[in-house]
């Protein structure tokens, strides 16, 4: 029998990757194995034009349950008590969370349920989020002694300070509408809505020009650590480009001519 | 027959200077003629000491549609394809936003309607906003292939990372209530409110020392790029100087003795 | 007759540290004399394992209004207009802010009443703030001639830059639970709740690894001012050293075997 895939991938004809964390039974835990097909698969999404938005999705009632302890646990086990093993297992952690932030296209967090600490991370790394009304976000690394440092760096670029720290602090569950009042999420909807909904957002942004898209998504985290002078410098820079390009000169007579446009790699 | 102003400046008894975009037949773009009276606008209200505060109006429904696409696509004509003219226009914009930031005294937008694109940015770029509870909001520049990356450096000053990244890979419109939950506005009141909302305003910080108002505005900006440790430094300096200015003198004497202030430049 | 404490302190079975502002004559001002009991308890309490949170409350109706204005005003009679006296007492002030941030225990504001200037700054400069729905919130400035300029260092890192500027330019009092909504303080709860609320907040959290809670707290603050990439480095080492100290380990094992764990400084 083989092994059913932990990482599953359908793309549409719209553009549209579906990415669905697909082990369940570990609670989607970010696994070296998975870490590994989710860093390939937005490496993977980058590179390919026909990918236009990329939404992130889960099976079953966790979205993802953060590291996968047991694997932690059991990395202990060689001759430097696993400090090799923490090194590179965050490392690459990290990595896909920075993947996703550096990936070209647009990407959409859909969560179903639980989301917990780097679970938490994912969602806060990514570009929108979209959750059921019944999902819970947490950070509960205090219970076993194990501070979210690195969900943080995602958790405090989205949220207030007071409510970061209360959810690092406390390690307490944050209901969905408390997280979309905070800005960790987009908005919550209804459970039955939760697949229609996301996918209407990603179809909407995927009709849009990917060179636009792509344009717009580095020059945002690339201008929010620069001084205000300097973001308008750079952000100047990057407007002129964009204006010099084909897809918005096809936009900008497309909108006075009143038709839609044609985008270059549509 | 005279051309028509389209910036109009009414100075009152109070102080308050009301500039009012005044171009409603292009939805008060901001085309090369308006940037250049807003500049000086705004320059020559930060030298006139008559000036205390500043509110940003809009007659017509739309408070203002951006730059103007007309006047950007006559540009495309010269043989570098626009580039001299894109850089030039573009400076400029980002020019005027960061004028309204250094501008010494207090700048309130009054925002009657549609807000987008730099017209959001205009928003996003004075210190207060009231807007009416019909006007609406969006950086819509992915509709037509050119990212809103400049008016993103003022909407990411201002509202959580996932709201302005949904505003800006949608190009939806937000309306007003969620404006202000977002933190993009102060408040949102009954169109037939607003002048008398913003002016109130207007007045209250009017009636503060003119020295005092600037002394803070420039810190404001100043210090929120800086480490917290640089920013305490900073700021100490800034309230020292403030402490033996007369202003502070006369506002604390005239506090115990229980009397209105006497301001140097009232 | 001995004077009275104007900061008690109390600390509990569990670890908890109530620091009670006990001035109520004087609105709990930050006198020099308060400034330097707050100095010294934050030292002692982060040197003190005994000590694994802190609650800052206050006595009487008031939280806290700021520094003393008629210390300040006969401060100014010195040779040099006060200069010296000053940079002193406000250096002083921010050393007990930034004191608070760098104390390696988590601290909780309890906030009974109005909490304005270097009060308001005192509660933005806790990583936690409850509040009873009756207490309000300023930095009134500006009614004096003298801009909150250090209070805006903390309020500008806690809520959005409109909310700041509309405080910080018009002094307005802002009610309890506008103050949630901004992001300043977690909460609001009936004044009769409010120290059954921020005990049990306090105790949940002093339930933890005082390690984990020092490491975390440390983290926070100092990646916060960090880009991206350096922050996920940063975040990821202090992960692995984390990892590594005998609580994490002792923390995993728990929760593994489904029993409590056993912190080492418990």
């Amino acid at each position: 029998m083989l092994k059913a895939e932990i990482l599953t991938r359908e793309l549409d004809a719209d553009g549209i990757l579906r990415l669905t964390l697909n082990d369940p039974a570990r609670r989607n835990a970010l696994s070296e194995e998975m870490l590994a097909q989710l860093a390939a698969a937005f490496a993977g999404a980058a590179a390919d034009p026909a990918v236009r938005v990329i939404v992130l999705a889960a099976k079953g009632p966790a979205f993802c349950a953060g590291h996968d302890l047991k694997e932690m646990t059991a990395g202990r086990s060689g001759p430097d008590e696993g400090r090799a093993y923490f090194v590179r297992v965050l490392t690459q952690c990290s990595g896909v969370m920075q993947g996703i932030v550096t990936c070209p296209k647009p990407v959409i967090a859909e969560v179903t349920g639980v989301a917990t600490a780097a679970g938490c991370q994912l969602v806060a790394s990514c570009d929108l989020a979209i959750a059921a009304d019944t999902a819970t976000f947490s950070t509960p690394g205090v219970h076993i002694g194990l501070f979210c440092s690195t969900p943080m760096v995602a958790l405090s670029r989205n949220v207030a300070a007071k409510h970061a720290m209360e959810m690092l602090l406390t390690g307490d569950m944050i209901p969905a509408d408390r997280a979309a009042d905070m800005g960790l999420i987009n908005r919550a909807v209804a459970v039955d809505d939760l697949r229609d909904t996301t996918m209407d957002l990603a179809r909407k942004i995927a009709s849009k020009s990917s060179m636009t898209l792509a344009t717009g998504k580095r020059a945002f985290y690339a201008q929010r650590d620069m001084t205000l002078s300097d973001a308008y410098d750079y952000a100047t820079q990057v407007m002129v480009e964009n204006m010099l390009a084909r897809d918005a000169s096809e936009g900008i007579d497309a909108f006075i001519a009143k038709r839609a446009p044609a985008w270059q790699d549509a």
